[in-house]
């Protein structure tokens, strides 16, 4: 199977309308939207249409709440907790963001819980709009048991993505976003799709043993990136993602899950802090001299640059065929 | 050389005594021993005695202020700013550390930025005191060039280590400290001295190649643990010690110093959060869970769990007998 051009306000519609027509109403539909196609555009592929099918599954199902209407409160003057209602990640982000920047203005440092979410999207979108406010953004979240702690063999950490965007006045800011699995399961999974195998390392099969074959590698478990220093990496984001913001670890998320193909329950760690306010006036160009080190290795590329590079082309993307055969049969 | 038997309580002493001979005061001298004593009781051996020669060379040149009296003040009720009167970190922190946990229990999170400080330590210490007050603690810092981001020859990162520690009331916290080197400097130093080689992917030599040769990787760069994702981590550690706090970048910190041996001056990012007041009452049970799970897996370990277990032997500690001539020689 080969692929097919889309534009991105052609990707838009498309997802607006299986999004409609399965129960979604407009407030949630639209931020959805807005997640797919900036993942599509930026050339994120396994965070955008390809999640479509487990959006709608989880809709179908009953699972998620396709009309949630998230509830932002002030903990205390530096904690913004988000209920989502049930709902999509997207939209309780969209609403909780702008209390989180708002505190971390005022005190330097805020965080943000979100809770009874799915989250099922990359987390660049939400760190980079922290950054588009002037602010350092962290966030992480967990997800269903898929890595093993370095020395075992038993998966018991999400791929627990964590992401960080540094903000760079006047410029794109630097934005990490990086499963701390070795690869991200989106990524195994179009390796399978697509027959490729993987580098060693990546993960064990149901026995134990490294292997190169995704389609072995998804019936047993996933490795962390970097031996135990990613291992306690990805600890710390499972600690920060479930235990700090008092939701699901990535074991209780599929315990409680249906297994209907789309995102399980659970929580996101959020954090900003103002530099402005830490380090004082001048920081921005501190950093700008650092950048500019940065840029003069040969060979290194700062986070995010790809990505800010993708999301510069109007040239339509080229999308599976088969991933849009089965979207259009998601319409009714 | 062999090693020679020494009692944490001789330990101190001579610590105490090379201080206080090289024109530390009471304060500085009582933060640094302990700093050091509890290096060696948790067997953490390149950051306790094998750190003393550099003290004293740094007291020496005058480069650091043996005699510095930390300033500590509120920029904001979540901002805890901590000037180090150009001494060594651990008085520093020690005074900073009670308005910081102060700060986290009423507001739910709190940074402190530390600045003109010497560090020359472990992180787990400073974190290790906030998880004792109940809180999730993380602490980074930067360096001196000796880390090539990934893709680069040329270094330009810290060994940047990162630390996080999560509170278990009623038992040890489980604390992460590691360099975003893919070794420690000290180790590497370590090895080198004993002639031992080190793995493929420690570092590069001079002329960028790879070697497993400590001595050549001194005179080269070392690399960034896990790749990619390791040096984004480092990335991130480097912008929050230096950028985020107003200090030194790494590379400031080598153009700034004298080169005596001792620490360069720079300054830390800490963060301090209540899991109580994120989470809500239940969060220690809830996290015990996980940690339940964690230990049913085979072969994995919590992070910290060694040096935890090493601190409860009541027995001497194996010293270097050459570092221990050295040592004797800096007393007057």
């Amino acid at each position: 199977m080969g692929t097919v051009e889309l534009s991105l306000q052609e990707i838009g519609d498309l997802a607006r309308r299986v999004f409609s027509e399965n129960g979604c109403d407009a407030e949630n539909t639209d931020a959805l939207v807005r997640t797919i196609v900036t993942a599509e555009r930026d050339g994120s592929h396994s965070h955008g249409l390809f999640r479509l099918p487990g959006y709608i599954a989880s809709l179908r199902s009953g699972k998620v709440n396709g009309n949630a209407r998230p509830k932002v409160a002030m903990k205390t003057l530096a904690i913004v907790s988000v209920d989502g209602d049930n709902g999509y990640a997207p939209l309780a982000i969209e609403r909780g963001v702008p209390a989180l920047a708002d505190a971390a203005k005022k005190l330097g440092v805020a965080v943000m819980a979100t809770t009874h979410t799915h989250h099922f999207a990359a987390l660049w979108p939400e760190t980079e709009a922290i950054a588009g406010q002037g602010l350092i953004g962290i966030a992480c979240v967990c997800y269903t048991p898929l890595v093993a702690p370095a020395g075992g063999k038993k998966s018991l950490f999400g791929t627990n993505p964590i992401s960080f965007a540094w903000p760079r006045p006047g410029r794109s800011p630097v934005v990490v976003d990086m499963a701390t699995a070795s690869m991200a399961l989106g990524e195994v999974q179009i390796a399978a799709r697509d027959g490729r195998t993987v580098p060693l390392g990546t993960g064990l099969d149901a026995n134990g043993a490294l292997t190169t074959d995704p389609n072995e590698i998804l019936k047993g478990t996933l490795l962390p990136f970097g031996g135990y220093k990613g291992s306690a990496i990805a600890l710390m984001v499972e600690l920060l993602a479930a235990g700090a913001v008092g939701e699901s670890f990535s074991f209780e998320a599929a315990e409680a899950d249906i297994k209907d193909g789309g995102p399980p329950r659970g929580g996101e760690f959020m954090l900003a802090i103002s530099p402005e306010l830490l380090a004082g006036p001048g920081w921005a160009e501190h950093s700008e001299e650092f950048f500019r080190r940065f840029d003069a290795i040969e060979g290194a590329r700062l986070p995010g640059s790809r990505r800010q590079h993708n999301r510069l082309s109007l040239a339509p993307r080229n999308i599976d065929a088969t991933l849009l055969e089965r979207i259009h049969a998601l319409c009714n």
